[in-house]
């Protein structure tokens, strides 16, 4: 994510969307009557996994966990409290909250991953299905951990879609004249508003 | 698979390989009522996964579908049209045609596995193994993401057995005097004459 | 492991760890009616995985299993009977005894995870993550292949929160004037220890 410029901003930002990552850990893992161990690890690789799993792809390090190691000590206090903390979060956020900040988190990861990509110079495909990793494989591994099929594989919701769009855009408007930051940030907001319009209205796709 | 020679009949076998993994991976997403994206990725997983866990080992970059991102795009497009056209395979194409493919593919990709390995200066035993992972793990990643215990490691039949058999004929043979060309494409055909024939008398391995 | 000195005493150490590793790995395997190949690579995956894992993130190579061919071809040999093996160590070895040597591989593996992380200059929390993983993540790999939920991460037992205090031990007595090897192998002896202990109470954690 460092790679996003506007340091103050990005970096509340950046910890909203992992800790959104890592909620929808903690309450897949507790579903799983998981212990301490497993509710911190599943937080820790829904948060991280999407990254993680670009950077060995793309052999890049440090990876990014390392290189901020109080991300990984923030997760871990919070699954020491991880069951007071759902129950109080259930009380005072709704819903929809968790849903905007997780379409924020997967705008922001997707677009930071085709960033990433284009400086490790992969051809633009590649670099669109590295933004898309980015963005979703945190949940996917999530779920094979957890013993599930993918939920982002059967849905049917165009989630990983969203950020396919936006990817895409990005890699466009790189193209053209506009400045470095504002294709970022304007193609992060693209995912988001496509995520949130397809969650408001409850948006499916066929199966192929 | 760039390091076995004669770039244009190997691109056809390539190809048609990967076309293969790709229309596995369309069958069992598919068979999992999985979406367009779960379609796209358990189709690429299998195509490359094998490929692309031997090289994360080997440390070896840039990966295959990295350097030619036209597969990827490829398995894309036929992603969306995954039901159409596993319909109109399964009129004009008879489950003999895809198993022999698929025993091309196996040859071939295990062969090239032990090459890559002994280029990356692996010792022999270490070699096979890389040779039989390029071979089969594309299918157990598929299996894995689609919540099954991996298919090779439980049905007895000796397809991983046969990868191993010609992978060391290989290790063998370049130890004597025959080109490497020979030995690569006789070793390549003897596992794939090995999978068909095991295949065609329905053998299976006791368990251990 | 090699970084933990006196190479004799290590070596036997060492062997005895990755075999009670392996057997884990045969008795899941056996469990799900696997075959010779997934009997092989589940054991495979369950000695040599948290390792692997562990060196993929660091970005190390060789692979530890890759620089000593000769514990894949123990496994190998030890998969062609897995079945009258498991049969005769029932009956001559205790499961007393098969708790003892994992308790002492998981102090060793926990303890050398750590100090190659600290070689790598991780910070001090990642690598205390490093070393737990070490110690823990052949069998969460085990468990994932065996498509089973993993089980250090449902069964409340303290098993990697052992391997947790051990790491962080040796990550403060390096600070302090002891020796390396003190400090090294106190630290593993500690974890092995405590694993006793919460298996003898049969201790158990809360859910968070």
């Amino acid at each position: 994510m460092k790679h996003i410029p506007h340091v103050s901003l990005i970096t509340i930002i950046e910890i909203v969307a992992i800790l959104v990552g890592a909620l929808s850990g903690f309450i897949e893992a507790r579903r799983k009557r998981m212990d301490l161990v497993g509710v911190f690890t599943v937080a820790f690789i829904t948060a991280f996994g999407g990254g993680t799993l670009r950077d060995i792809l793309l052999d890049k390090r440090p990876l990014f966990w390392v290189q901020h190691q109080e991300y990984a000590i923030l997760i871990f206090v919070l699954a020491l409290i991880a069951s007071p903390l759902i129950r109080t979060l259930r009380q005072i956020v709704s819903e929809r909250v968790i849903v905007v900040a997780d379409a924020v988190g997967l705008g922001l990861f997707a677009v930071a991953g085709v960033s990433q990509a284009q400086q490790a110079n992969m051809p633009v495909f590649i670099a669109s299905m590295m933004g898309v990793i980015t963005g979703i494989f945190g949940g996917v591994l999530r779920d094979i951990v957890c013993n599930e099929v993918p939920m982002v594989f059967r849905d049917g919701k165009p989630y990983a879609i969203c950020a396919f769009i936006g990817c895409w855009m990005y890699i466009v408007l790189q193209k053209t004249s506009v400045s470095d930051d504002f294709a970022l940030w304007s193609s992060a907001m693209v995912i988001t508003v496509l995520r949130l319009l397809t969650w408001k209205f409850d948006m499916r796709l066929g199966r192929p």
